[in-house]
């Protein structure tokens, strides 16, 4: 199954297959595709150095729980590579530089750390500098791959949630384009309609950003799947009058100690809902996103972004121009959080690649997700 | 007190005081502050008739449950006024017409209905056409007073809310914008201000028509009171961390016999909120807000907007020409409820002109609020 895929990309009226991160080792460049010009265009854009690579993570020129890990691991391998000295001594400075630099692009989603250190792990078994430059390479792949086939098994698990005529409710995007394929919240979506099963998918806008109007609705209708937008503040009216069966979401970081789920800020909000109108609510995440190390989520770094993602939007004007406008009063302020934490106590379930767990099921169950 | 107002606007450089809604008697048009253009431009635009101030209050130019209240009230005497025929059934047959394109014009807010109530059941007093034609204008002209005294009046009652250090969230626009001056939620922080009392409030950007970011922002700005745009998804983040102390919104429709209160989009999910976290919220409303009919918030009819409102947005491009961008996928369609209903066990009091009282003790206190 490793690195197959059924979600396609039309690009000029061609179906095409895309990987949302991808590294060409003739010139040592990470590819990806450019996020923030979506759903307008359709356009990849390559990094030359890791430098360049960690600031299309921090601009969200690549977003995304897996996708971000994929591309800080080839970020990782790209700057390795990209070493020329001779000493050992001077390639792990200049290892350190490449992965503090990565580390640092956003301080929210584990995934990231999580694919530096497997890289840096996987590193320690070459002998020479060069032997070190190839695993890095092969780790990062791996990475990638690893992600896809988590994301497949999510989708085979996830899959048995949905129903014919289930109306899901999804939040922001986790999506193929949040990971290097399939996604983890729309991982379930598309396994039910590969089985042949009709349903409905509600796509929460997701603001300041708009990921949720922009980049899953346009997956979905990519997908042919029935969908529709709706404003952050419509999902409760909808779920009190019962047009919502379930509600699928990913996660930037879960804890495994917890349960709790750090995710796009809004998440909580839904899962506070989906409580109160006995939704169930579910977290779909490959095992990257899991932290078995903080003990509890207000020890979860929260993201706080420039206030003018919320007092702009940004969209294509009648003449299909990209614009950004100021929609705000433009002699106020804005506090932007870009993540909140849900507490298990709200999730029904975590939709992993090796099944579906309580989120307090985690700690006990990580020899069978395959930490020890 | 009546008329009275601290609330200013300062167009071009100079502090004015603007009432939403007025009513030039000579030329027989309807005052209106654009609202669609606001924060951008301040603008003042005239319907010369009933048609076209039923029009405006569709189109949104004015909105705000007290100042649509206000705008069919004088369009409804508008009508009346442009009569030119002789005979009383035809004046009557025209009348009813007014009043019907009139009470269409939007279907949630019940000020509306309830203005042109009071100016119909004013002119029955008339004798002659041109008596219920006065009667009409001085009925109007009452509706719109008596909103501004309501609001003064809610201001002070609602100021005890709100002490040194309180932070306040509010949702969309129920300032002095929303209804001809002072407003319902703002009237407590424009009293309390008055009072001389330093507090914080949160806006909340209020999609699809982003009426807080855009209309209270510019009012609390106007006014000098600290405040901050939030994009709607990050209230529950805030009261998570303990960041809000009180939230008052406003209401389009609060039912007298249930204490049910239908607001906004995205209201009821900040209730919900308030109410796991234990943050008092409470709703702001004049008289001409109450609802003594319906049995229950089933029977609210509840508007559903072009899908073009969550699918755009819009505001000023960086050489201030105002433009609307498509942010959402194109190929995408939304489903748009403009409001949603609270049930009462999630407010904590409503403030009425008359006081603050439990939504479910407002049945009881009714010949109190002067209704029998």
């Amino acid at each position: 199954m490793r690195g197959r895929c059924d979600v396609n990309v039309r690009v000029h009226g061609r179906s095409r297959h895309h990987r949302t991160v991808t590294f060409s080792a003739r010139t040592n460049e990470v590819v990806l595709i450019e996020q923030r010009k979506l759903p307008h265009t359709f356009e990849l854009t390559r990094t030359k150095n890791f430098n360049q690579t960690a600031r299309a993570i921090t601009n969200m020129t690549v977003r995304g729980a897996g996708a971000i890990g994929a591309t800080a691991a080839y970020g990782l391998a790209q700057g390795a590579r990209a070493f020329t000295g001779k000493t050992e001594a001077a390639f792990a400075r200049h290892l350190q530089r490449v992965y503090e630099t990565l580390a640092a692009a956003r301080p929210t989603a584990v995934d990231l750390v999580n694919a530096l250190n497997q890289v840096r792990a996987a590193m320690a078994a070459g002998k020479t500098i060069a032997q070190q430059q190839r695993l890095a390479l092969k780790a990062a792949k791996k990475f990638a791959d690893d992600n896809v086939a988590h994301c497949i098994a999510i989708g085979k698990h996830g899959a048995k949630l949905i129903q014919n005529g289930t109306r899901v409710l999804t939040h922001c995007n986790a999506g193929w384009l949040a990971f290097v394929d399939i996604g983890s919240a729309t991982a379930p979506m598309y396994a039910a309609q590969a089985q042949g099963k009709k349903f409905h998918v509600y796509c929460d806008e997701t603001r300041p950003r708009s990921q949720g109007a922009a980049l899953t609705a346009w997956e979905l209708a990519q997908q042919g799947v029935s969908h529709e937008v709706i404003a952050d503040n419509a999902a409760g009216h909808l779920m009190q009058r019962g047009e919502i069966d379930l509600v699928i979401t990913g996660s930037d970081r879960t804890l495994g100690r917890t349960g709790e789920v750090a995710n796009k800020i809004g998440t909580y909000t839904k899962a506070v809902l989906a409580a109160r109108h006995n939704i169930p609510f579910y977290v779909a995440i490959p095992l990257s996103t899991l932290d078995w190390e903080l003990r509890d989520g207000t020890q979860i770094p929260i993201e706080e972004r420039d206030e003018d993602e919320v007092l702009t939007a940004w969209g294509t004007d009648n003449r299909g121009k990209f614009r950004q406008v100021q929609i705000a009063n433009p002699t106020s302020p804005a506090r932007n959080p870009a993540f909140d934490v849900t507490p298990s106590e709200l999730i029904t379930g975590i939709i992993t690649p090796k099944g579906i767990f309580k989120p307090r099921d985690l700690w006990r169950q990580r020899m069978r997700l395959g930490f020890v």
